[in-house]
């Protein structure tokens, strides 16, 4: 059996390995919490911390692969694993590219990629500098992550928010609607793409309300999309799962948010609603099978499940019941012992035929299901 | 969260911790094999004999509720574990009932449940004092597991390989079809049916070659079978999954041929195919949760992968690559190092529209698909 090290041991290796167990893999996984989310669902735990070049480099020298499902990884370890022979995905020189927003941004500027436009900050004093450039988004160039790490700065005002790190202030681009394309690529460079998901934000909160498949785009839209979504992950020369978010302005013009190396949340309707889904993928890519049918069973929408504001402690699922009496929806929860507002606790799948039924059921499992706490903050 | 054990760790053991994944749940096995399929899934892990009282009672006596994949536990243990207010899935009582092929037939027959017209037998001499009931199927009253416990006696010369332990000796049905209905029943006795499965003999051969799901039936043997499983599942009066193995015979008539206490080789495919696979089932039962939906999202079949004839030793995937290019095809290799004739060591799904996909692509994978090992026997 192939030996396989995943760095980190949250939701995203929790539902990587479920996948795997339909594999011939051994598996192994880094993280300092033993009680996170994957420890208990692969072969070998190693406690650890995955920013640490020692402690990467010893959990990964007996591996044949190594895999990461978060960002913040010593990547120079895996460098060195990689010059040793592991096989690592994303590669280490992908995954510096990606780390670093401001990186990120030069590497699509590079290749030409569409991309709104951006100034490099060293700090939050450099803002004032580029008053003309506002309204923009300030964004830390590394340690963001779920959310935190970006600031909207519209006017004056806004810059106290904005990070006193290096960084990127990108200009906001006028939005019509933002879509994730998932892409998989394997060792020897052949790539398969999901079909697009809709993000849909609440325009009152904006935050993330719902995620919805495959995304509603004209024809003039989609091929764009796809395109760009190629052109950055065939320049970022790695193989892997690569979540590409993208920005369609109101004249149907495409640019790149962000990309991610990783199995991402915008995926998690393809464990039931595709016949491969993004993790039996990224373990096809990593076992070196071939790439799996990215063909959707059937239209599919996501609801993630966050810790409810106002509580923290130990997790209740309020609602639970109602919502696994719905026909056609799908429960993950991701075994987190604690809630906090906003942390990320599970998702809910639902497929459907019918794109009514899908919208109609989230707003259902929304005004239903919430995480909450005894212990009231 | 539920602290739910599980009694046995093959593959049955595997897929229910897949499913476990999906739901706050600690999960428990015992096993004495510390490599086997389910082990490296649980959050913890006992070594230990199923068979034995002591072990399964400690294992047992600090959990919510236990399970099992295999009916050689010790049930007298469990019925103590169930006296002390564990919840048991089966009830030790229907456990009991079902391990004993004797006593199960008497049960059929107390329910004035259709089955085959059998004898009791206590030894292989028995067997002689009833020549004019042969042809007839002798069944090893305990200790029978995946076709070991059977032998079909068509006459005096076959007896010999009948059983030299208490059994039955059944008259042999003029099979047309074997079915399996899956039903799942809760704590509340409420119960759901799954589609039923055809389960597809190789005449030549008299071994299963597929399933296939849902199984043609005329509406009036539809309704007998769903009839008989639901009596068959009242009467045992526990709940749990159940899959009820039926013979339909060449006048439409329904029998039973035997009921497993557990989910079951011919539900594999709600895993893809169904809202609520068999494994998730067991885990809203065992949580308390609604029943699921047991509906199809498309007819789905089965081939199991059986270490081919020939081989014994470290397991090889031989035209795995080929399988795994079919678009509507989902591997599931369930982790046995070892390889050995008959050994089940995998299965493989197919999920489509068409019934002539279906097969046709059974087909493909039994002619490609070969579990072996390069230590020939």
């Amino acid at each position: 059996m192939v030996k396989a090290g995943i760095l980190g041991g949250g939701q995203l290796g929790r539902m990587l390995l479920q996948a795997a167990a339909n594999y011939p893999v051994e598996t192994f996984v880094m993280e300092n919490d033993p009680q996170c989310p994957a420890a208990h669902l692969c072969h070998h735990f190693v406690k650890g911390d995955i920013g640490d070049f020692d402690d990467v480099y010893n959990f990964g020298k007996n591996l044949e692969a190594i895999t990461i499902e978060i960002e913040s990884v010593n990547e120079d370890a895996l460098a060195k694993l990689e010059e040793e022979g592991v096989r690592i995905y994303p590669k280490p020189e992908a995954l510096k590219v990606i780390k670093d927003k401001v990186k990120q941004k030069k590497f699509y500027e590079s290749f030409s990629i569409p991309t709104a436009p951006f100034i490099v900050t060293q700090s939050r004093e450099d803002i004032t500098a580029h008053l003309d450039f506002l309204p923009a988004v300030h964004k830390l160039g590394t340690g963001g992550y779920d959310g935190r790490g970006v600031q909207i700065i519209k006017n004056r005002e806004d810059i106290p928010k904005g990070f006193d790190k290096p960084g990127v202030l990108e200009k906001q681009i006028n939005i019509h609607k933002e879509i994730a394309m998932i892409v998989a690529v394997n060792d020897t460079a052949q790539t398969t793409l999901y079909p697009p998901v809709d993000m849909v934000f609440d325009p009152s909160l904006n935050l993330l309300d719902y995620q919805i498949s495959p995304a509603e785009l004209s024809e003039n839209v989609l091929w764009k999309t796809e395109a760009i979504a190629l052109k950055v992950v065939k320049e970022l020369k790695s193989p892997g799962i690569f979540a590409v978010e993208l920005f369609i302005d109101k004249e149907g013009e495409v640019y790149v948010n962000e990309t991610a190396p990783r199995v991402h949340n915008s995926g998690h309707h393809t464990i039931e609603a595709s016949y491969s889904s993004q993790f039996d993928m990224l373990w096809r890519i990593i076992l070196n099978y071939p790439l799996g049918n990215t063909a959707a069973i059937l239209p599919a929408a996501i609801v993630n499940l966050l810790g409810e504001d106002g509580y923290s402690g130990n997790a209740e699922y309020d609602g639970l019941e109602e919502v696994l009496r719905m026909d056609n929806v799908f429960v993950h929860i991701y075994g987190k012992a604690q809630t906090k507002p906003g942390r990320k606790m599970g998702h809910v799948t639902i497929i459907s035929k019918d794109r009514q039924d899908l919208i109609f059921k989230k707003n259902r499992i929304k005004n239903t299901l919430k995480v909450i706490s005894r212990e009231k903050e």
